[in-house]
């Protein structure tokens, strides 16, 4: 596994994103880990993100796919690539299409587990499917399709 | 347009969504509309919910279409089946499936308007097509398969 996350491998221009980025300081800080196969992260929701009470909200689950997803895409490019994680500059996708699965209700007050694979590595589009369990129970899979930041969309910013 | 905002019509024990719950303070209390066609909603993100700088993130994008989507199919059920919305108890329905195609990047700052369709209404199950629009501008557009909740959820809460 990899030491430092692979979301502390982005660009500082592009460490905002309030679901993963480290530069923002309000958001959920998702960190997820290579593991020359997969990327994996763990993440306990706080209790505010209710669908009802006791139970995660879908929308909080579709962020942690699509942030886990569009990692395990950066990472999964730059070992296909043949370069160095932590050395040489990460690629950084962004999400083209997402799609959550849900299962089953996903307690609140638990180790989230999540586990990102790529299905299809291109140069510009990466396929990525996450699993996202509590415990032992497979709560939501997801989908999503990453595709490589187009450089327009940093300048101005 | 109906005068109540959909989401206002659910009842207690299932108004704590953080993206559309009227009792979650900390929440986004989407509110969505019916006019007798489709539900509408007007958001405006907070700049904490960035994916870059500028440009909204997919998480809250995912988020509202899903909680768009629900109130969707809560108000076309309620139609489907003839009943009063605001005088009858409404159908509160939650996501099976959610699936957002990310077409544009969304700008920050400005109002999004999204606008839900339910393309198949069952007794238990409401599929809602989505679009999220900035101005003009279509940015992203999803599928909600909404489902009736299972009374098995609200037990012991």
């Amino acid at each position: 596994m990899t030491e430092q996350a692979i979301q502390d491998l982005y660009p500082l221009e592009t460490s905002h994103c309030f679901g993963c980025g480290y530069s923002n300081a309000d958001g959920h800080q998702l960190k997820s880990y290579w593991n020359g196969d997969a990327a994996m992260a763990s993440f306990t929701p706080d209790t505010r993100y209710s669908a009802i009470p006791g139970i995660v909200y879908g929308g909080l689950i579709a962020s942690l796919i699509d942030c886990h997803g569009t990692a395990t895409a950066a990472a999964a490019a730059c070992q296909a690539a043949k370069s160095s994680m932590g050395v040489d500059p990460l690629p950084r996708f962004v999400t083209g299409g997402l799609k959550v699965d849900y299962l089953k209700p996903t307690p609140q007050g638990v180790q989230l587990d999540l586990r990102g694979v790529a299905i299809e590595i291109k140069d510009r589009k990466v396929v990525v499917e996450v699993s996202l369990h509590a415990g032992a129970a497979l709560c939501a899979k997801g989908v999503v399709i990453a595709v490589r930041l187009p450089e327009a969309m940093l300048s101005g910013n």
